[in-house]
């Protein structure tokens, strides 16, 4: 059995949480609270960040990045048309581009602020840095996200799917970032219709499913969130 | 032909000129100064931070992650014993774990900090932030460092590579940023003993040479930079 450390919204483990439904994986989850330092989940990860998993006893795997290529590596050639890592290595050059564009600098540039400010300081203690949200960091990733919107809007015009003609894992670290922002309410889907269109196709996939049944306590998803025709 | 577009002293970019020697690559080196944002390269990079290795007419292949996927895909198996990717999965994932945590995380906490500070803030412009270094940027970079070291020692101690049984990516990572860092005399070896027979092996290789001759023009390297009995 896989196990994955995670926490419901943080967007690089909801991307490896449609990794492994894309890839049929069964797993079990385990909410993790990073600024908790639990003892036993730094043995696994000295850097302290989700998402990890771990496969029976075997060694932890950490973050991201490392993880979509040991699941490739493992699983990915049984997939046949459904793999997600392109055949030819200049195409995987462009995915990995992309997953690293949308995992690192759409995540520190907007959704990791959106997400920190209004979900995580709502359960993180107030001598821990948790509390109401600062307006400027808001302010900053709000005008930052209309640039994002723009970028994946082109892409979503000029290519079949994010990263070219097939779907990928660049595709669905866009989508779990934008799910976050989006239960939020932050996404201003109606300026970039491409994008929207294409968020429609990842949003209906089975493997969101479990993404749009996640809620936060005390906040409630906005009103586009779970609907498949927003 | 492969062209490298880099900054001399951008660690990530020092960790792909290792690569390309040890892999025996023949390329040539195309200086770029990102703050520049240059309409040719912003075509090539929409994130317009180096390193971007071309092959020929081919796409680009961008950022250093990418970068190493792609130079092991398509050079990693005529390599032999001396390739730079593990065998098995379980063995790459450490070594994207490190290789991660020293280009991301060394780099955001520690080196970057330095190098943008104490050797681009001369070359940038002053209208673009350019100009004297902030002490309390590096007073804090410095601080970090010495976390840094001792997690290098506690690596150098208990492995023959930082990653395992053999030289990978994740050492080449490791000691491109520590070169930056030993470059400006930042780096308190004495502390770390480890950690510096390490690094002493790293800087005897072939691959290293071409690195230690650089200079930052009226900025002279540190006595230990290009000692390799320091």
């Amino acid at each position: 059995m896989l196990t994955l450390y995670h926490h419901p919204f943080s967007p690089a483990c909801r991307f490896v949480r449609l990794v492994l439904a894309e890839y049929g994986v069964r797993h079990e989850l385990v909410i993790e609270r990073p600024w908790e330092r639990r003892r036993e989940f730094l043995a696994l990860n000295p850097g302290g960040f989700v998402p990890v998993i771990r496969e029976n006893d075997g060694p932890p795997v950490v973050g991201a990045g490392p993880i979509l290529e040991y699941l490739d590596e493992t699983r990915g050639y049984s997939q046949g048309d459904r793999r997600l890592m392109p055949d030819h290595p200049d195409a995987r050059a462009e995915m990995r581009r992309l997953n690293d564009w949308f995992l690192h600098k759409f995540e520190d540039e907007v959704v990791g602020h959106l997400v920190h400010e209004r979900i995580l300081k709502l359960e993180i203690p107030a001598k821990q840095g948790g509390g109401s949200p600062e307006s400027a960091v808001l302010r900053a990733a709000r005008a930052n996200l209309r640039h994002h919107m723009r970028y994946i809007d082109y892409l979503s015009v000029t290519r079949k799917w994010l990263s070219g003609e097939r779907l990928s894992f660049a595709d669905l670290a866009a989508a779990a970032e934008l799910s976050c922002a989006d239960y939020l309410g932050e996404v201003p889907w109606s300026e970039t219709e491409h994008a929207k269109a294409w968020y429609a196709r990842m949003k209906s996939r089975p493997s969101f499913r479990p993404l749009l049944t996640e809620v936060v306590r005390g906040l409630p998803a906005s009103a586009t969130y779970d609907d498949l025709d927003f």
